[in-house]
């Protein structure tokens, strides 16, 4: 039974259960027995939660749409009380740290019948586009093990993409659940800004720039998870737009005649690789096929021509973001471990970020932060022209070597100007809020996923999840599975 | 007539448009005498724009729900392109700087019919809780000319309570709609955070500080212009929650039976003035009788009891956000006039505030913002447990005497501090973001208004105007007149 549950998403484990052909401990224990099997050659999953989980599938599991589908978190974001929460990190990791509390987010993981047996890995403090932390070793992509899965969900996706659970949990502050999407031939949407609540410990992560939901295999699992755990919490500073109607609605809407623009070069400059404009050329076939308005016109449009500066000062802000977040993270560690944190303690690009953070100062933050407003209004303008979504790749390479993100040579930073410009088609919306979407529809030669992006206007998940289920039944890609697969061996899984 | 319009607020003045009684043309010149006539006194308005206005009035006027009404904006905040923009500012003002677009918010105050003929002062950049910048001088109480009317929308407050007009534009970061309210016997309703656009040239003012409206005369005329301007604009990085139904519906609900706390005492350490106490006591009984359940719970019982240092870390990190927003504003302007600006360009308190934002770190803004949040938890906890509002002193001091913000002494910061606690049961709501409502329910033995707050949860201004309406026909305040009044002799106006 554990290669076929291997193959189905989280509805259809779910189905299992409903209909009594399965309990929550049998998939439970086959989820396990396929972690038992590939965790070792992915390293994905990195805290091991078998006695919890076994203890609470064997209890009264909640009756929500997910019963007994087994599940894992990200070590970042969402949280069980007394659980190991590392984020990456080996100071938290030698600190042995646990949640102090249940996030909402958990809360309502568990209260849609999930049960999480593990947590996945993740950079330190999930600032890269690559899952290789000192502290707990590289994740592997299951179609190259020589690639990333990306980052920072990265031990997630490979989880996922290798079979031992059909969904797991993702956040997304700069494309963090899009990216490992992209790299491992999954599902991956980033919703509204504010859409889930980030409550109870933290109110509005980074200004708006971060994201929680899940990476899966199926557009209806990523649809069905959202009508789950979307909505506020009292006390969220912020609150999302209120979905229309239930998102899972949106599976079954054939309408078309959206009108959609297409970008292939980000603002940022950046160099693109032929396979990722690759994927938006298979897209957009499929989305014109469908009878969507395909054109190539986008937000670049309305920028001016050619201007790096323009560029490189969108690019400049995120980091002033980026280290703003990191130095507020580290100041309140600092205050929950009850001591300073050195140099020592952490990764160099997180050190040089936190500096970044302690030296930059709070109005140029706001400055910055009002800049990136400004470029959302932009954009918002442009889907005020008459566009409904936009496709773009979803990064601008193809899931990188292992090691590719160096943070040991003369500059730390050299890590992060390494990774912005690749992942700038995603960080882009994390600066605007929008939902955007990353649709596994291309493989290179060698067989390695590339996905492409699409971006609806703020608060319109159901127009990324409506097109989405309608690309995916043009273009299943369900069989598609990795050489790295639980209860398949390589030669199978071609 | 002029004396007649003088008493009628907005939605009567619309009406006579409506029925014919009047053009908005005898609205405008009517409104035009009355400024003449009371505005040396009070100094209340300081841009003249009556061509622009009796251009307006004689063309074709929108058919908004107050079409043909005489209307003033604020010297900050929305504004029309092209007219003079000065925030207080010698810098600008010597500049002769105008708005480069049309505010949102100014575009849809025209399309509700409003007429604008004047713009209001405000002290430097709004910062002070009263309106006597050295660029325009002080505006003064029209009900004691030796006291502030308030600030920062001191000089539409003192505008709208001398007559010349029924409402007028104002906004609140950490006060500056209800302690003008307060002062000048008006009602001044803090919308929910993001309710209504700040676009397009901000996003989110101060990370969320801000909010913009008008202070009235009738709570009716609150309800109805919320109506016409509230919602988002496309590009706001984020939305409030859409209203359940009209405002102007909550008019005439009689429902009672509302849970509502009250809170005499700020969480930062203030002595509060007896008339302030005396002020919730008169909201109690009228709310108690009307057939609300009145008690003296309140987010306090959720704080560490005499937890000093706790209310004084809220304080110090409401001035990292105001420092860092006068910073970034500085350094936007800086952009614009093309020069460095320096201590000579601005007030003392001004250059004091931006240094803070130059020295205080990008790290620490976020922490502190995310301290903030944390207490807007606690205070949701409060409402989550049972209470439908929040009773509070609108001020902790009856309206200060001109000349009380000093900030030519030693330490500019003075000031800063000599506010902060007198605002302290505002500002604590422009932190969570929550609508709050200040009514004239009390007047002192001088006849000084003072002005009691009612605080709904996120997102409920439809509570706050239920029931402030209620009030309002329970206890009227429309007869009240302070002495300097259009068309009133200071013997009449008792």
């Amino acid at each position: 039974m554990s290669d076929d549950l291997a193959r189905m998403d989280a509805t259809a484990q779910a189905e299992l259960v409903e209909s009594g052909d399965a309990t929550p401990v049998e998939l439970l224990e086959a989820a396990l027995e396929r972690a038992a099997q590939v965790n070792p050659e992915i390293n994905a999953i990195i805290h091991d939660l078998a006695d919890e989980a076994r203890e609470q599938a064997a209890a009264d599991v909640p009756d929500g749409p997910f019963k007994g589908v087994p599940f894992l978190l990200k070590d970042l974001g969402a949280a069980y009380a007394g659980q190991p929460l590392h984020m990456g990190m080996r100071l938290l990791k030698e600190a042995d740290f646990r949640a102090p509390v249940d996030t909402f987010l958990a809360e309502r993981f568990r209260a849609a019948g999930l049960i999480t047996f593990g947590k996945t890995n993740t950079p330190e403090l999930g600032i890269l586009p690559t899952s290789e932390p000192e502290a707990y070793g590289p994740s592997k992509n299951p179609w190259d093990t020589t690639r990333t899965p990306g980052g920072s969900s990265g031990g997630s996706a490979a989880a996922v993409a290798a079979g031992i659970v059909p969904m797991a949990h993702a956040n997304d502050g700069g494309g963090s659940i899009r990216i490992p999407a992209s790299n491992c031939g999954l599902v991956g949407l980033k919703p509204t800004r504010q859409r889930i609540t980030e409550g109870p410990l933290v109110g509005d992560n980074f200004s708006g720039l971060t994201c929680e939901l899940v990476v899966s295999r199926s557009v209806r699992d990523t649809a069905r998870i959202l009508d789950a755990v979307e909505g506020s919490a009292p006390g969220d500073p912020y609150v999302a737009p209120a979905p229309l109607r239930p998102y899972v609605e949106e599976l079954t809407d054939e309408s078309t005649g959206l009108r959609i623009g297409t970008m292939t070069q980000p603002a940022v400059a950046s160099d693109v690789d032929p396979e990722c404009v690759a994927a938006v050329e298979v897209a957009a076939r499929i989305l014109s096929d469908l009878g969507h308005e395909v054109d190539d016109s986008s937000p670049l449009d309305l920028m001016p021509q050619g201007d790096e500066e323009a560029g490189m000062q969108i690019q400049d802000s995120f980091l002033t973001r980026w280290g703003a977040g990191q130095a507020a993270l580290i100041s309140q560690m600092e205050m929950l471990i009850g001591r300073e944190i050195t140099p020592d303690d952490v990764e160099p690009l997180t050190w040089a970020l936190t500096e970044i953070g302690r030296d930059r100062t709070s109005g140029r933050y706001l400055a910055d932060v009002a800049l990136h407003h400004g470029v959302s209004r932009l954009i918002a303008g442009w889907y005020a022209g008459g566009h409904d979504l936009l496709l773009t790749p979803t990064m601008a390479e193809v899931a990188p070597k292992l090691g590719s993100f160096d943070q040991h040579g003369d500059n730390p930073m050299d890590a992060f100007h390494r990774a912005f410009p690749s992942g700038a088609f995603t960080a882009l919306f994390n600066i605007t809020g929008q939902p955007a979407i990353s649709l596994p529809l291309h493989w290179t030669e060698e067989g390695v996923p590339v996905g492409a992006q699409l971006v609806a206007p703020f608060g319109r998940e159901d127009l990324l999840l409506r097109v989405a289920a309608q690309v995916e039944r043009a273009a299943p890609w369900a069989d598609r599975i990795p050489p790295v697969f639980a209860g398949a061996v390589a030669g199978d899984a071609a």
